[in-house]
């Protein structure tokens, strides 16, 4: 994700007031069951023709090879995706788009790839892929978004349903051993841990560090802290957040967890103190870190330069921090003395698909404890 | 300190540069044998007319009640000064002024005084007694600054010689069982030791928050790291840096170590680790931070709040960090099993006057370990 005012850049705290996150996503699902959604031609039906959920959102049809994932290695909410996406072995039946980890008001661009143009769009801004679908899409161009890859149009960027639906409505497509992420008997207190980890983790760092007054921040930092605390005392015991396997609760927290030292806990100011200072919490961090499909997918660099070049009204010079250090994230964690089979019934994934390696310390997963 | 293009309010960084510190300071210093510095109305005569020493200084008598040190909590170049006034127990001989943590460009205010202004000097403004000395002051108003009561005009604001001049020159004033801080037989050690300090550490935190390129913030984090490592290493079997007490030395490495995680890890950028990361550093602050004259000289509160406030270049929204958490200053740090004498032949001081105290947890240095 990355919203900025688009008439101003940079522009990401409002003095004055506390930050309230655009929930407003382009929300179609892709399902299982969805048909009809476009003519022999390969022409998209107007809306008003296509099937829709039971909440009047706009499905379409489960298909490998048609949709185009794109997950900035930056952002933690497309970190979740990517996650997913290696975790279930959807590579084949997703491809993965990587658009840099910096970005002017216009949004994400595919600078990293040849000539800044993604190889299978055919765009070099994310910004294109969301116009096709609505020309005047007014609101912010962010991450996750899946693209339609024959019409080039947006489907959803509505993060927290895409990682649902990988988990739920591609299961024709999911690897041999694919874990369940996402099992029916859980669901309830997934949602419902899912729900305070947002508000008070995921979303709470940023409240903190967007915040417009210093009340506005000091709440945030007051309810991030509490929920860690909370959350430092649920884990001491079980392995996992909900249940005995690794979960999309885990997949949620974890991305905040990988970003909390090297940019929240610096420059949005969450520093109580840094998650390697609480044992249980980074224990787990680093424990699934460890884990094939976690760690394998996190570029501490591009999220540095991230949230520190991209966000210059926080961070005005530009520079972007030398630290901390990442080699602790290597280090042996014990949490299996608890217990806990991180695939349940499954098994772990294999390596990443060659062009969607990170750099070290992510890329020696696999070949650690 | 706290130097200001004054024609444009918080700009500390200048892009595109490395940051320099403008050391040309007015270093006039008071000395035991100076004498003839004004006349029998009480007025400074010309500086023509009044003696210098072998660099060409001017040269003010030492004489207890005549002279006023202004020097900022928030300040690591005042704390030093306030550090030795309490060591040596020159309270009695030269009055403490205390501006508040933030400030305009115009520089330091005695915002904390009622009605605004310093009860002895009666100016409000730090840059009034600068001006009385030289109406066209072109430098940065810093402080430690120390005032000639009767004809309001600064001095000094050179504080690497207050510090020394304290301790040699103020003799006559010390306090029964004041420690000697610059032993003679130690001094070229101790120089040796604050200039590499000075460079890498003391200063070297500035040049990391106040690059403006990339490469100049890199080269200070590893020079700083570098040099902290050093240390790290040196303080390992010895309780002080320098001989079996505590010297100058020490003084002028605790005033940066005391705002490391306060400060230069978020503000500064100077975050490989923490200073609570390094295990004898971290101590060894701690064994000076529980020793009276140290700690109860530290306002956490009055320290955030000037770095994020007044650097508005570095942190244009002004929230200051409610972090980090500041208990761990009174844990027990076990430095005496490295032998060494505080205070040499010397005592602790008496605690600090009131008026002169400092909030938790500095207010607690002397009811702990």
């Amino acid at each position: 994700m990355s919203q900025t005012d688009t008439t101003q850049p940079g522009r990401y705290v409002t003095g004055g007031q506390e930050y309230t996150r655009d929930t407003n996503y382009i929300d179609d699902r892709i399902t299982a069951d969805a048909q009809g959604d476009h003519d022999a031609d390969g022409r998209v039906l107007p809306d008003s023709e296509r099937a829709r959920d039971a909440d009047g959102r706009l499905l379409w049809p489960v298909e490998a090879g048609r949709y185009r994932l794109v997950a900035a290695r930056a952002c933690p909410w497309a970190n979740r995706t990517v996650i997913s996406r290696r975790l279930l072995g959807l590579e084949d039946a997703i491809s993965l788009g990587l658009p840099g980890p910096t970005h002017d008001a216009r949004s994400w661009t595919f600078d990293l790839d040849p000539g800044g143009v993604d190889p299978v769009l055919g765009i070099d801004r994310l910004q294109q892929a969301f116009f096709a679908r609505y020309p005047d899409y007014p609101r912010g161009i962010t991450v996750p978004a899946i693209v339609d890859v024959p019409s080039g149009q947006v489907v959803t960027n509505n993060f927290p349903q895409i990682t649902l639906d990988f988990m739920t409505e591609w299961t024709a497509f999911h690897r041999d051993g694919a874990p369940d992420l996402y099992p029916e008997r859980l669901r309830d207190e997934i949602d419902e841990v899912n729900a305070v980890v947002f508000r008070d983790v995921n979303n709470g760092v940023y409240r903190a560090g967007f915040a417009g007054t210093q009340g506005a921040y000091d709440r945030a930092y007051d309810r991030l802290f509490a929920r860690l605390d909370w959350l430092e005392e649920r884990l001491a015991t079980q392995r996992y957040l909900v249940g005995e396997s690794i979960s999309e609760a885990d997949i949620r927290l974890f991305t905040t967890l990988a970003r909390f030292d090297a940019v929240y806990n610096g420059h949005f100011k969450c520093n109580r103190n840094k998650l390697t200072e609480m044992p249980v919490l980074w224990a787990y961090a680093r424990d699934l870190f460890q884990t094939p499909g976690f760690g394998d997918t996190i570029d501490f660099a591009q999220i540095k330069k991230h949230y520190y070049i991209v966000q210059s009204d926080i961070n005005p010079t530009g520079i972007v921090p030398k630290g901390p250090d990442e080699s602790g994230w290597l280090l042996p964690h014990h949490r299996e003395e608890l217990g806990g089979r991180p695939f349940g019934d499954g098994t772990p994934p294999a390596p990443p698909r060659p062009g969607e390696e990170v750099p070290w310390p992510g890329s020696a997963v696999g070949h650690t404890g």
